[in-house]
């Protein structure tokens, strides 16, 4: 049997810092070869970052990836790293258009490029805009194993090239990926790869990409599959992990480059079955021919317990807020703290992700603002340990009222939006990234005021329900009483009833339904893609649902205007949701 | 030789408004079969409207466009225009995906469906994301005529269904279309029209979507091409139109469905010949096999001079604006008139597109105001005959500057938002929509105040640049002039040097180059795709290039921020570009 030691490397790229990331796998692959990694691998357009959008269709940032790459390809040599044969993911350019490449770099040369075959394009993914797709399957022998690479949604689609690898022999597989985190796609993605392996016939190394970009988390958790189909081994998620482990490898010695196409169903229209379509080209190249003289394989790595779904989903926030941070160069976060349960789990994970000294909580009273509030927000500060200010908008509010003579909905906004100036006049003097604490639930049905509550660089919960707001706040407080450690977040802004605070005695139930109740009706119309009369047929009152509906369907302006805030849910309100403006349809007509 | 009448319904259809533009259909049917037409046609996605996005995955939008289709076909019949052939474009949905399509009504049922073949995804377009390909080609024969249908994309593509009908026989062309206006797109449009109807041996009706939808402005200039590849007739752009003409038509009697496959290039992988792919599927249908008898044909429409070029910019910008402003439902709009050039311009198209009384300028001098610019914003005002009104914002700026102890950048920025607020109020008090007058020159350098003047809901200039924005205030200036009518802009706010006012004697050029080379280098690098070295190569100080080019790359937040405007540019900035916010590419290092 040949042996193969792989180094799953799963770093965080920053989109467009082709030369820090190129530092980056230099770095990593040292560390890898000096654990004995023959192959390193790296994630999907690591060397790019993902996704960079319109970037890629600039012709000077395709040429800086390419020469990046044979630098790359050099320096790698020159630091003792030539035999290893490093797997990298950047953006190319030919001929035929732009590509989401895989280069296997080796010996100080790019030995060869594979080109994506499947571009998603739903979702957050617009691949088709930016990439053609690739056809051909180079496949390296490197110490007698035969090495075949695809990216990410290449195994996401039946008889694609992991299948023909597997009809035309390989050893292994890796598998490159920048692949987002959602809520439960880890129980997608684990029966995924280890399928594929088992079609290819071969061991797979699946690494992913871990960090934020913008509005797109990746959880990493990288794993290896055997060729029989089971989990050999699987990284953390959410943290930085080079995984080294020897694989578990057949004999190989494959000399077939025919892929025959797969046998087409019936009656299926060919232009619906690119799979299917004639055979790829595949090229064989010889870097080692020989097995490795036997060596003693290391101890199997250590698998971490799968987390539980809220720290799952905290982790993803975190991820989110500190990464868009950071990557944007700001060196702290500030935003009003108003002692309600929102603004208490965002400052919370800023503490998590920035530490307590990177956060400046601002108290903005007006006069409506209550005792419990005030109280509320200076003890989540001292609990967290961060700064904390007062600066009363009363005065500020005044004037706009008096001159402009506002009343009713204009005199409530103009309180909010006292409160943004604020922010953002701070922001400006001090240098700090205004956080909007918005929960998904708000935003879908438009409880906030734009240009108020809405303003801000980056809102950490924003596709965050408002009752998984407080299952959040509960658990965070619990893993604190676990370590021993202060609860963050008060326990009466997670009991009491929330409230804007905008007019005397206002609470959220005067405008909204009930939380609970709100938000399962707009999982099922917004995640469900339920209509009126389904989520009426399972059992809610007609009459909300239809307030509810038509909530949603008028709030899509704010929605467009709202800042980024991490993914985590199927459908997130952001830019993988585009409806149009100037647009008449209702779910219930009024 | 076979006569057929065609009219060509260039019309207005409203996103989402599946019932209104139904009734519109039905109605513009009416008129058309008064003046005898045989055939009636509508533009691409008439129905649901275009674009919809998102709305196009939604099963119950799907289900409405369809049952809506059905009940049109009926209602056509019994208002007495069953005998009419007619083409609507609509959204459906089947086992194969979301569908792109044209349906053809005829004796109160629907006779034959067409789905789009080829889906454009690039700059405003996202049909991968949405619809499935279609791959049949129906051909229904009417008083002897061989139709067949495409639709937009279809003919801009070489080798597409148009040369399949050519080469299977038709005598006519129905192309229905939603194709957005861009700066000289018709250059490209009308030879393209013509050449696909000499490919196809038959000629062109192509009707054109006219109105705007958000971001996009529909420009009509309807057309019908001959088989020689002349163009017969032509509509007038931006306004609603029914052109009613005698198709000038060869002999009919056309059997086959036999569509071979076009050949293919030695050496091209199939994959990228998608065209060439096995032969369309061709359905022969027949609705009336003989010719009509002999009548006497219509006289020529007349075909409008072409609009020049800073006329057609001007249209495209009032409907952009009159529509996003009607299909909100919006009464009136309002806006701070600063005295400079951009309020004064979009305050001329606001009234071209409202009318002065749907108008209300709003004055918010602080203390940097000069004179000057409080007497051309009450000029232009009187000259546009609009509401005027005057909010001072100084006591509201020195409240927020003394409590917060604001100076530099953050005490200029406070002033823009103390008049967000202002409008925002009035907004909210009123009803009335807020405007926000920024050109596409500031947004791309971010030469704006978040939250400030970024306020509103429609940028009626967003991808007008700053020396275009002055050609077309002398423009429309002279076009006053011209008719004997009060120029609506003041002469100062044309040849003063521009200003923000937010600091004593401040002007634009403290900041940035001169617009002339501003607008040159912003040309080159956004909508040229030039890199740094190309732009110093062409003639252009390197250090400036720099300046602007990272001007240019750190703004992108700001642009995302920006409230909707129409596009009327190669590369607008707004959905059809789209950059990572938390990016590292620097086209130039700092």
């Amino acid at each position: 049997m040949p042996q193969l030691r792989v180094a799953l490397a799963q770093v965080n790229a920053c989109a467009g810092d082709i030369t820090g990331n190129s530092a980056m796998v230099l770095d990593w692959t040292r560390r890898a070869v000096q654990e004995g990694a023959h192959l390193v691998a790296f994630p999907e357009m690591v060397l790019s970052g993902y996704p960079v959008e319109d970037l890629a269709l600039r012709k000077s940032f395709a040429a800086a990836n390419r020469s990046e790459l044979d630098a790359l390809a050099r320096r790698l040599l020159e630091a003792g790293c030539g035999d290893a044969l490093v797997v990298v993911g950047h953006l190319d350019r030919d001929d035929e258009g732009v590509r989401n490449a895989a280069s296997l770099l080796y010996g100080g040369e790019v030995v060869a490029t594979y080109y994506k075959h499947h571009l998603p394009n739903y979702g957050v993914f617009d691949e088709a805009r930016y990439f053609a797709p690739g056809h051909d399957l180079p496949i390296v022998r490197l110490h007698g194993v035969d090495i075949g690479v695809v990216i990410c949604e290449d195994i996401w689609r039946n008889g694609g090239p992991v299948a023909a690898l597997g009809r035309v022999g390989v050893d292994a597989v890796v598998c490159l990926n920048g692949s987002p985190y959602e809520r439960t796609k880890n129980d997608q993605r684990t029966p995924l790869v280890t399928r594929r392996a088992a079609e290819a016939g071969a061991p797979m190394a699946y690494v992913n990409m871990v960090g934020a970009q913008d509005e797109l988390v990746f959880d990493g958790g990288s794993l290896v599959a055997t060729s029989e189909g089971e989990v050999q081994a699987r990284a953390p998620q959410f943290v930085e992990h080079l995984m080294v482990l020897d694989m578990d490898l057949a004999a190989g010695g494959h000399t077939s480059t025919d892929v025959s196409p797969e046998p087409v169903e019936e009656g299926t229209p060919l232009h619906f079955r690119p799979d299917a379509l004639p055979a790829f080209g595949v090229e064989r190249i010889i870097l080692q021919p020989d097995p490795l003289p036997p060596y003693e394989p290391l101890p199997p790595p250590r698998t971490p317990e799968p987390l539980p779904e809220e720290a799952e989903v905290w982790s993803a926030l975190v991820t989110g807020l500190r990464d868009y941070v950071h990557k944007n160069g700001f060196p702290a976060v500030t935003f009003g703290f108003s002692g309600g349960i929102d603004s208490a789990v965002c400052a919370a994970l800023a503490a998590d992700a920035l530490g307590p000294d990177a956060l400046y909580g601002v108290s903005m009273p007006s006069k409506y603002s209550t005792e419990h509030s005030r109280s509320d927000a200076a003890d989540l500060a001292q609990r967290l340990g961060c700064h904390y200010e007062v600066h009363p908008v009363a005065d500020m509010v005044e004037v706009f009222v008096d001159r402009l003579q506002l009343s009713g909905v204009a005199e409530e906004n103009v309180q909010a939006r006292c409160r943004g100036i604020t922010l953002m006049s701070l922001s400006n003097q001090l240098g700090r990234l205004v956080l909007t604490p918005g929960n998904k639930t708000e935003l879908a049905v438009g409880y906030s005021t734009i240009y108020g509550d809405s303003v801000g660089g980056f809102a950490p919960i924003k596709d965050v329900p408002k009752t998984l707001v407080w299952r959040l706040a509960r658990w965070r407080n619990a893993e604190a009483a676990r370590h021993g450690e202060t609860p963050p977040i008060p326990e009466s802004s997670i009991s009491k009833a929330p409230s804007a605070e905008l007019r005397p005695d206002q609470v959220d139930t005067d405008s909204l339904p009930p939380y609970e109740t709100l938000d399962e009706i707009l999982d099922g119309y917004v995640e469900g893609d339920r209509s009126y009369a389904d989520l009426v047929a399972e059992g809610f009152d007609a009459d909300l649902v239809e307030r509810v509906l038509q909530m949603v369907d008028r709030s899509e302006y704010k929605r467009r205007q709202y800042p980024p805030g991490s993914k985590i849910t199927f459908k997130a309100f952001g830019r993988d949701r585009r409806l149009p403006i100037t647009n008449r349809w209702r779910e219930v007509r009024p």
